[in-house]
């Protein structure tokens, strides 16, 4: 685990706050990155002068005092948890505990990230501690320049998440088209049969998929659709994968378009226009250029042919209706954003590559690659054609 | 699914709140309960004058309309997203944009659970919202009280487990002793190859697990520790499956503990204890029963015997040294809780009940089953043997 301390020690030596402050479980990639840490409960870490303390209950503890990257692990009944939680009762009580913890650290004011939890950062404002929000999210924003072993963790993720799209590619290739039905092995091919496959290629290479998307026709133009039910011949049919590596926890993010059988003419054109934005948006990307420019580059091609984007109508539902491209790291979706309003790219940062064009009630198609920023350029973390897989 | 609402009416009522705010993504089940949607991005649910509103992105909204169960799905641009955005920035940008929403919505003043993001929070109240945190977290204790449907989610899922749990057995059970060593089908039987099993079992039966535990010797004494490398003879071995059914999205929990080989005659005194206590905490449970009550009766077995409890030493890390169970439901670890401070259970709450006891260099035992409280007592939602898995 590489870590946010030096950047912490500037963010605070720039702001008035004492302390840096995460209340969240292992699950929060901030928590995660700072403490080296992951446990199922809530834990709460603090950096100051220098020094990560982590303040964990009783169950965590033997564990976190081994496993940890802190400096010093308490646990709740260092600072008379019970009673505390006897007297204000288990919320507030454990907030007097943190504060009381925080005192003991000399830290009387606080930077938090945004999504700490307002139960305790009210609390502890009651208690008499400064609490501040960062809104610069310093520790994600750092999180989104990886170093060279946190690259090859999202390129070893993105080796399952290709072998994981060969198996859905393999059952649609092998598929028989009836009417406008896929069938394999004698049975209907729905979403839920590749999906498992998915799945089951992926726990082979030591990843773990919480869903993905195998979406045909028009649930395809749904976001977010995972897809159900039998897939149909002759339209767009959206596989998206995006698995965690169980040992890394480093995530990867790939999406193909197949098509079983012979699609429309329309359908090939917003293919071929697909990846002449992608083309566009790749040849966008480099250290200091913004994520709105490569959002731009792909909105350009889309424009140009007369199709709705995000930058011509921001309330469109058709067209291209969603950003160019995410960070991707402990989190599937983090900074930095190809977007509007999308700041500057840096070297290290691994961000998706992902246009797609869409018209609800018809279908869409999308292709997504995974690059890591370099000096002079991207690199692709992808090996997996890109051209329309009519199969 | 069941709604919140008349709680969540009786709950704004009893205080001056105009609405109740979430702000989270789909995978926060307090979110998930009141809107009924699932999504991987954040969007905001609003429960004002009866009715559900959710504001959501422009790539969630065509789904939303369709599959969420509020009664009305605005999105970002109908207040001027892009606009703010460019003015304040993502973050700000987005805050007054909720507060517009809220505006809209005749609602001035919010309540929101102690979870809730503290830089929406503040942001909010700097646009002139009054946001105060229900420290009763009224729809986690909504959702505690499960419905007969709920219920037969949680024992769906509890099959799974049953038959994952099968599994490991059989491992341990196929497996031979060469010293301390297990081997199976010519090589050594790790934490890994056991886990692995149990995850493709999960997933025959339609569920996933993030992680699960499989520890056997001294790493069985350290909470959370999910066991790694080869599987020892002769020590506990500590399997605690706790997975989520990918349809329902309700988890079940449960622990075994085995031997292969011969446990000592000390394993086998605190696994009869820890049975004792299981059966003491099982005979505890009923409407109106406080859950620090049940915890109670499950301590005193093993402080009889002259093991410390959290009772006894709140910083013990030998003896029992977590509490007696939680509730399991779209969370693995929610209300109500069966330790010290624990409330009133009430009829509908489905709990783990879960006594160990361990020793730090040693290793540990554990039995947990899941049980739902019924009116005249519980029902135990687990089909699986509870004595010494001696294989």
């Amino acid at each position: 685990m590489d870590t946010a301390y030096p950047q912490l020690t500037r963010y605070l030596e720039a702001s008035d706050a004492d302390g840096y402050l995460v209340d969240a479980d292992g699950e929060d990639s901030d928590q995660y990155y700072l403490s080296g840490y992951h446990a199922p409960d809530d834990f709460v870490t603090l950096y100051a002068d220098g020094t990560v303390s982590l303040l964990v209950s009783e169950l965590e503890y033997t564990r976190a005092k081994d496993d940890s990257d802190a400096d010093v692990v308490y646990k709740l009944s260092d600072f008379d948890y019970a009673d505390r939680v006897d007297r204000l009762g288990p919320d507030r009580g454990r907030a007097e505990t943190v504060a009381e913890f925080l005192a003991d650290s000399g830290v009387e004011s606080v930077a938090v990230p945004p999504a700490f939890p307002i139960g305790t950062g009210d609390a502890l404002r009651e208690f008499g501690i400064d609490v501040v929000t960062d809104r610069d999210s310093v520790v994600e924003t750092t999180r989104a320049v990886k170093t060279e072993t946190e690259i090859d963790h999202v390129a070893e993720t993105q080796r399952a998440n290709e072998a994981a799209m060969d198996a859905a590619a393999e059952m649609l290739e092998r598929a028989t088209i009836d009417g406008d039905t896929l069938y394999l092995d004698g049975e209907q091919l729905t979403s839920e049969r590749v999906r498992r496959r998915i799945e089951l290629t992926l726990l082979e290479h030591g990843c773990g998929m919480d869903d993905c998307i195998v979406a045909s026709g028009a649930s395809s133009a749904r976001a977010h659709d995972s897809g159900y039910g039998p897939l149909d011949a002759n339209v767009p049919i959206t596989v998206d994968i995006f698995p965690r590596n169980k040992r890394t926890r480093y995530h990867a993010d790939m999406t193909r378009t197949f098509v079983k059988g012979e699609p429309t003419e329309r359908i090939r054109e917003w293919y071929a226009l697909t990846e002449e934005a992608y083309r566009a948006a790749l040849d966008a990307i480099a250290p200091g250029v913004t994520g709105e420019a490569v959002h731009g580059a792909a909105c350009e091609v889309y424009e140009e042919a007369g199709y709705p984007t995000l930058r011509t109508d921001e309330s469109t539902e058709d067209g291209f209706f969603h950003s160019t491209g995410h960070g991707v790291g402990l989190d599937v979706h983090e900074a930095p954003s190809l977007s509007l309003g999308g700041g500057e790219l840096a070297a290290g940062h691994v961000v998706t590559v992902e246009p797609g064009l869409y018209e609800q009630g018809t279908g869409g198609v999308r292709i997504e690659d995974l690059v890591v920023v370099t000096e002079d350029g991207y690199r692709n973390l992808t090996s997996y054609p890109t051209d329309f897989q009519i199969v």
